[in-house]
This record gives C-alpha cells, structure tokens and sequence, in this order.
C-alpha cells in the first residue's frame, strides 16, 4: 500500500515534533541520554535572528515523520558547502520512501543555494544507509576521523592554558 | 632559539597568504590541485555580509606563518558548535608553538562564544596531530565516515530525480 506523503519545510511549531525525531535517533544511536537540546532551544536556533539550521518535514496527514535539517559549512578548498545534519524517518514509516523525499528535497536546496559540495557523517555499521548513498553518488571517506572537545574538555584546556 | 610570533584575528588584506597556507596543506595531504578557491572568495565569504568563517593568523614580523580557520556548526543533541576547519603552520616554522597557539586562540574563541562543543577532522595517518589533540582532551571517534557530494555528483542526481 502505498503511503500519500509531502515535504516541506519547517516552522517553529514543528519543533516538538521534530525533536520527537532527534531523541527517536539518539536511541538508535546507542545514546538515548545525549540530547540535552530543548523544543525551545530549536525554535530559538532556527528560527530567531541568525538563523543556525534549515530544517525540512515529512508528513503524513498533519503527523510529522520524518526531517532533514542541515546547515552551511566552508571548505577552504572549494568555497561554501552544506551540511546535512540529521535525516530521520520514524521507525514505523520507514520503507515508504520518505527517507529518499528528504534527501531529495535537501539536495535540491543546496543545489539551488549553488553550493560546491554537500557533506554528512554516516556510521560505519549502518551499512543500510551507506549503501543508500553510495547508490546516489556520494563518496564515503574513510581515512578522515571525527575529532570532538565537550564542553568539559573545552573548560579544561582553558583552565591549564591560564596556569 | 625561541621564535617570537603574535596571534590576531585575520583581516581581508591576510587572504594572500592564507590561500599560500591553504595550497601548502593541499599539498602535504597530497592534493595539490583540489584548491579551486581564489584570494577574492576568502576575502568575499569571509569579510563580506553574511561572513561564512572566522580566522586567525599568526604572524613572525610581517611574515603570516599560520592560520586557523572555522565556523559555527549546530548539533541537533547538544546545540552550538564551532568547527575548526583548517589549521596550518608553514612548514619552515613547525615546532615552534604557532600551531598550538593558534589551537588556543581558536579553543578560547569558542568558549567566549559559549559553544557546547568544538568538532574537526583528522586524516587518520596524521599520527602527530592525532597525539597532539588526544593529549589536549579531545576524543577522537573512528566509528563515523565522511559522506560527500561533489558538485558533479548533485547535478547528476537532480538530473535523475527530474526524469
């Protein structure tokens, strides 16, 4: 059966929903405790001055089951980018191409931003995704590393660096 | 002998010399010809409305020996963060505490901000820069891969989207 969907993109009040969706992945991600953003954090960071992320939806009906959310980056090499953060389908629409939608509709945004590249970061094990984008004409990279200061480590440098 | 340098943040009139910097690490990761960015991009997305980075340079004398280079990213777990794209020191004045200076700049820039997190890559054989970020508390994650669609390669799928 096919399931009627559409793509938009976000508003504020879709920030309920769609940190829903964040804390749905987090628990996929084997880090059900790692969100500390709130609804109201969203809303402040996407759609205040300085806008910090785009964000699209998927829904279903008026039931919003996935998103796409990214923002600019800067490759020193190539000029402007963008990067795709999060696309996240909820467990129970996965299947339905919904998941293809938004990528999609991602990928024509930063084409039409005319960007010289769009870049994410994918899990080695989720080879489901991985294949997904292979298919599509995405390069995976598997010599870079992800380097990472929290906001602990970060006090902790500043602290040292003082003495 | 001990090398006398100043850290400051970077002016449009430095876009000469960081592009000099930038070819030089393109180079040393063994990709000599990947720069397409000219000196009036740098100037233009990082000086004009709308700045798509912050850079610091460090300068012996006149000489600009280094440079970091980065720009606001949003984790949709955590919220702002700072990604620190490029760091570089010409190969003549290595070991001699630039790199770490410039780190420090840029670590304190982020927390001035009030980041909750400062993120980057690394080229897995670059062992020394590996050590050096590890010894300073970061985490560095070899589960994540780097996912990218050049501008070739976003043509080509919205091609196929629109047959």
């Amino acid at each position: 059966m096919k399931t009627s969907f559409s793509i938009r993109k976000a508003e504020a009040t879709d920030m309920s929903s769609v940190l829903n969706l964040i804390q749905e992945l987090a628990t996929f991600e084997k880090e059900p405790d790692a969100v500390i953003v709130t609804e109201q954090d969203l809303i402040q960071h996407g759609f205040g001055q300085d806008s910090l992320f785009t964000c699209f939806v998927a829904e279903v009906g008026h039931q919003i089951v996935g998103m796409a959310l990214g923002y600019p980056r800067y490759s020193t090499w190539k000029g402007p980018t963008l990067h795709l953060e999060d696309l996240i389908v909820t467990n129970s629409f996965k299947g339905k191409g919904i998941g293809r939608a938004l990528f999609s509709a991602f990928i024509a945004f930063g084409h039409e931003q005319g960007v010289k590249r769009i870049e994410w970061a994918v899990l080695d094990w989720n080879t489901s995704a991985i294949d997904f984008y292979t298919r599509n004409g995405a390069l995976v990279f598997d010599d870079w590393q992800v380097v990472q200061m929290d906001e602990k480590a970060i006090h902790q440098f500043i602290s040292k660096s003082q003495n």
